[in-house]
């Protein structure tokens, strides 16, 4: 098996390296990731400016391709150009942080995976429940299981999971639930500053979400010490607002 | 009614103009938009950098704040921080360019629209389908008469309409599809150059659709000349697939 792994930490972060190193040794495992840290960019694209791809080293050993652009730019230029055949699954993390919720909507680690899936590809998300201390490990072991398993069972065309992992020692994980993507809003505000040359400018700052969270869905999973599995898609259509608005509004031209 | 006007083309964009000089007569208008062009920023959103905020002004009359940030954050912002109090509807472009198809993904357009929704706010991203020599006019009205029609029966909760507009005249539109998003891939290449100091870069390009589209798809209707619409939302859960895993996936901890 063909694995490509990719994130939207860029090329150096530690949680790609800790799926490299589970990965390396059991299939053709490829790197290409955005250069830099590349978080909250959701499913830009560059079009405007070029895409410069650089060779990456560790240890004195090729790791992958550094791209100075976007995780979904990432995502199709090793599909389309770097790799010579595609892969067979792509995997996107593992992220500094969960993504869980209307987050998804900003995720570079989802909008890589989301990107593969439009491609045609199996593709899985990981995320890890912690932005400080992280220890990838458990998270990557996990991962490697559940790709064994895809492996075996095949994803639907289209489809990909979006994996969340609580910052936990394997012995306090309380299970795997698959849920729903929560639709609340987030808990944000802008904190207004005023800079040297007395010029106004905002932080937006992001913490947590606002409401209390459904029980079946990825937020209340997490909180609650669960792996959370989402699958996820690419078509935004609201199907039953579709089919209401085909019956029941009318407007002249 | 309190209208806020947003897009990705930028403040000084003539699509969003065309939207101010129909709106700003009828209904207490509200500016707020990205500072430069942001097309394929996609639901990017500003955690890393500050946001500044300009005011415009047109012909020496207050016009708008710029917005030194993404469409995302743009809404964000005007929503939080600018207005003070939230606006009865937000609404997107016109943006330069059709955004249609696995397209909504990479779109500003449609994020700030899809932003304002996850902000409980009714909102509508609206395009025209050309890339030159645009003629807003009738794009604006109809614009016009849609707001007239959602000010009466509202847009349900969460959800915002995606639309699309031909770029023919009047007496040549066809009719209005509602439809849904086609999901076909994007014909689309990397063209690899050489700068002058002898490296390698790409360009990425995406041009049309790679297969041939279903006749429900906002894909197609645009191609025959209707107006598209398209009810879309911000879960992106697929709901059969969640529940064929829960039903059938198991994997140990």
């Amino acid at each position: 098996m063909r694995i490509l792994l990719t994130n939207d930490d860029g090329i150096y972060a530690p949680g790609l390296l800790s799926l490299y190193k589970v990965f390396y040794p059991l299939y053709k495992t490829f790197v290409v990731a955005p250069e830099s840290e590349q978080s909250a960019v959701g499913h830009a694209i560059s079009l405007n400016s070029p895409l410069r791809v650089k060779e990456v080293y560790r240890n004195g050993r090729f790791y992958g391709h550094a791209i100075a652009g976007t995780p979904a730019d990432a995502a199709k230029i090793a599909i389309h150009e770097i790799l010579s055949e595609p892969p067979d699954i792509v995997i996107s993390g593992i992220n500094l942080g969960p993504n869980v919720g209307v987050n998804l909507l900003y995720s570079g680690t989802v909008s890589a995976a989301t990107e593969s899936a439009i491609l045609g590809l199996p593709a899985i998300a990981i995320s890890l429940n912690t932005y400080k201390d992280p220890d990838f490990s458990y998270a990557a072991k996990f991962t490697k299981r559940l790709i064994k398993k895809i492996e075996k069972t095949r994803l639907p065309r289209g489809i990909c999971l979006n994996v969340n992992i609580p910052a936990l020692p394997a012995s306090k994980i309380k299970g795997i639930a698959f849920s729903k993507q929560a639709t609340i809003p987030l808990k944000e505000r802008f904190e207004k500053r005023t800079d040297p040359h007395h010029r106004v400018y905002y932080w937006q700052i992001g913490d947590g979400f606002l409401n209390e969270v459904d029980k079946d869905t990825d937020v209340y999973a997490l909180s609650q010490g669960m792996i959370s599995i989402t699958p996820i898609h690419y078509d935004l259509t609201h199907y039953p607002a579709l089919a209401a608005f085909t019956k029941d509004f009318s407007i002249n031209l």
